[in-house]
């Protein structure tokens, strides 16, 4: 029998429903062994998440507002107290509540206030489960300066894995040399879920969360795209660092090293396929040809017309000089003959950009020189999609026959995108136009 | 009246019968006023070129063989004595030789060897259009280094040229400050007399060639292409950079710097209607649209996956600075997520290549490093060519039509140009392809 991660996500541990779905989609299959718990996420739109209020519990604590902070902490253990209660566990909630009131009010770290959520639920979800607790503290470990130590955490979660025939970890959180609580980015769950399969040696990690898998395109822009059945690592982290928003960006790593696939499935709909990520050399993923379209704002781009400059490398090296000097992000610097542009993206204020532009032509002295903001970049994601230029095709096409004007066009950087860039304003018909000739 | 410079290349003033057609145009019109030439240029395929056989002449003498020096000088001497003849005008040519042999026999520089042709052929059409000789020598400045010294030169030539009415001056050279000669790079007639249509305050630049000015693109490859009647400084210098061979690369900067516009012409039938090479913002120019396509062999693309190596402006920097240690160009460092590709230009050898990717894994250890050789870019170039999208999706589709697959896609480093690289075994079907769909 072979061994499954589940990760389940906030809104599929939000209230003891949800729970119950977890409890019968781990028990369906036995594989089910180590189960990765966020926090309970929103109930409703206006649901208050837990993390927040257990760092506003230690903000109003920390400035001595006692009645704000009196109500603010009832919030959250009427929340637990109240899983507690219509799971029918008992797990010492009172006890455990009072524990994390004292060390907040004696001036626990922020990190440590956000990490409750996840330990609490954990706790519970366990109980439910009948599965072993296992905390991450202690196993999920960070060095010093707050670096996942990736081959230590390995060692140390599989050494206590080997102990726990079936458990339940919470995710989000590991802890520092000194034994203080450090947290991962938002989202961070999704890592320590692959971190636990790679500790695990599992040979899958499912991921479930409250849609099913990933979708061709935004479903807020475009009404019900296709969902994406397979697709390998890489065509992930494209599509996610261009903004499709399914998997925390850093969730493949601890997967990939280990070479596990990531299931990506739906809490409230089990029955749908998802999508199931895997290795880049899959055969069935790589079958050349588009697998999404993601698209990205908040991003510039600069062009530097200089004629006759001679090489352009000494003229780059020294752009990039300065886009350090001013603490900007370089996606990519595509040349042309007597031009070179630089794609900026974590794009300052608008002083900031013009204090850019007065250096370079202070100290360059270009011929000409360009900055046009609020730019989005659509991508088309698919292994070998840059040779097979059937999307490159329907993307231009699409785009002209919608009057929309490309500001740049890139392929080739590597084999698996194509990207365009539009005007923020044009964002949405781009990103139909191109789906609708594409998908 | 206005001044018009005229520019005669090497195929133009190759023999009396052409020498005659040039004065023929020359005299069409009083405005032809300053005239520069190139030395004279092969007559037949077989023909050696005046060039190489006074570097020869120059190499023998320094060896100490004197009869195969004998035997050269005595090619070119056969030559210019010929000429004069012909044309039937009395130059003192014996003595000019017998001058310049003796230089040369005493050791004068490549460059003064070099330059004979165009002095010479100079000296022959002044007094056979009965127009003064103005030598370079003097006149067209050069620094220590070699640097062309472009106002120093302005202010020299102009007030000369104010002393003639009517002259004929040798293209390709002028001196350093001790007085030697210093030549411009092959080709470098056209730099003359764009240099002297700045100086001369002209209205035109007249170019006098062997083909009726720029073709919408190669001939050699796509039967009879169309002539491209007006095209701007920016879209000549883009196609020219990118394989385009008409005007000499630098040729259009002191031009453009005076803002006289380049009319390319063609000596044999002088009826047809040429280039015209404009400002940058002359109207009927500007008008979007593809104006040519260009080929250019001998690039490389180096492409590296770094799986979440942090943001990209310090690796792009460290690969710029191994870049330089191996001495190579870059032309475009085309950005994608987790990728990174370097466009190279003066490709070295295989064993330099090589040893950069080597130094590259080494020093920055990627997950994967990937060198395409032998890559052939291709240019659609016009105004506006970026953002009007025409061009991009009748490139891409004429590509996927003939079954060729682009190795990359760049539009967008500047708005004059689309940039598609092919292997450059694919060079002549991508080319003819893509004339066919956009011409």
């Amino acid at each position: 029998m072979g061994i499954i991660v589940a990760k389940f996500g906030g809104s599929s541990v939000a209230d003891a429903p949800q729970i119950r779905k977890t409890k019968a989609i781990t028990e369906a299959d036995p594989a089910r062994r180590y189960v990765v718990v966020s926090g309970p996420g929103k109930r409703s739109k206006e649901d208050e998440k837990i993390t927040d209020l257990l760092y506003q519990f230690k903000d109003q604590a920390a400035a001595g507002q006692a009645t704000e902070a009196e109500e603010t902490f009832s919030v959250i253990e009427e929340r637990f107290v109240g899983l507690e209660e219509e799971l029918g566990v008992a797990v010492g909630m009172a006890g455990l509540l009072a524990e994390i009131r004292e060390r907040l009010t004696a001036g626990a770290s922020r990190d440590y206030a956000a990490s409750r959520g996840e330990y609490l639920n954990a706790r519970l979800i366990a109980a439910f489960y009948g599965y072993d607790f296992v905390d991450a503290e202690g196993l999920v470990l960070f060095d010093r300066d707050g670096g996942f130590l990736a081959d230590e955490t390995d060692a140390a979660l599989s050494a206590e894995l080997a102990k726990h025939e079936r458990a339940v970890i919470p995710g989000f959180y590991g802890s520092l040399p000194g034994g203080g609580i450090k947290t991962f980015s938002r989202g961070g769950s999704d890592i320590t879920g692959a971190i636990v399969a790679r500790a695990a040696r599992a040979d899958v990690y499912e991921n479930w969360t409250d849609v099913s898998g990933f979708l061709m395109t935004d479903p807020r822009v475009v009404e019900n795209p296709k969902p994406i059945p397979r697709l390998t690592y890489r065509e992930q982290r494209e599509l996610s660092a261009m903004g499709a928003s399914v998997l925390h960006e850093d969730a493949i790593t601890p997967a990939r090293v280990a070479g596990i696939p990531i299931q990506i499935k739906n809490t409230n709909t089990p029955g749908d396929a998802g999508t199931m990520i895997v290795r880049d050399d899959d055969r069935a993923a790589l079958r050349a040809g588009l697998k999404g379209i993601a698209g990205k704002k908040g991003f510039a781009i600069l062009r530097l017309y200089k004629s006759a400059a001679g090489p352009k490398l000494p003229l780059l090296a020294r752009l990039l000089v300065l886009a350090t000097r001013f603490g900007l992000s370089i996606e990519s610097a595509p040349g042309g003959v007597d031009a070179l542009a630089l794609i900026l993206s974590g794009v300052p204020d608008r002083e900031g950009l013009e204090a850019f532009a007065k250096t370079i032509v202070d100290e360059i002295n270009p011929d000409h020189l360009e900055i046009r903001k609020e730019v989005t970049l659509l991508a088309a994601v698919g292994n070998g999609i840059t040779a097979d230029a059937r999307a490159a095709v329907g993307m231009t096409r699409a785009l002209r026959d919608a009057g929309i004007r490309p500001l740049l066009i890139e392929a080739g950087a590597n084999d698996i995108s194509i990207l365009v860039g539009v005007d923020d304003e044009e964002y949405e018909p781009a990103l139909r136009a191109v789906y609708a000739a594409l998908a």
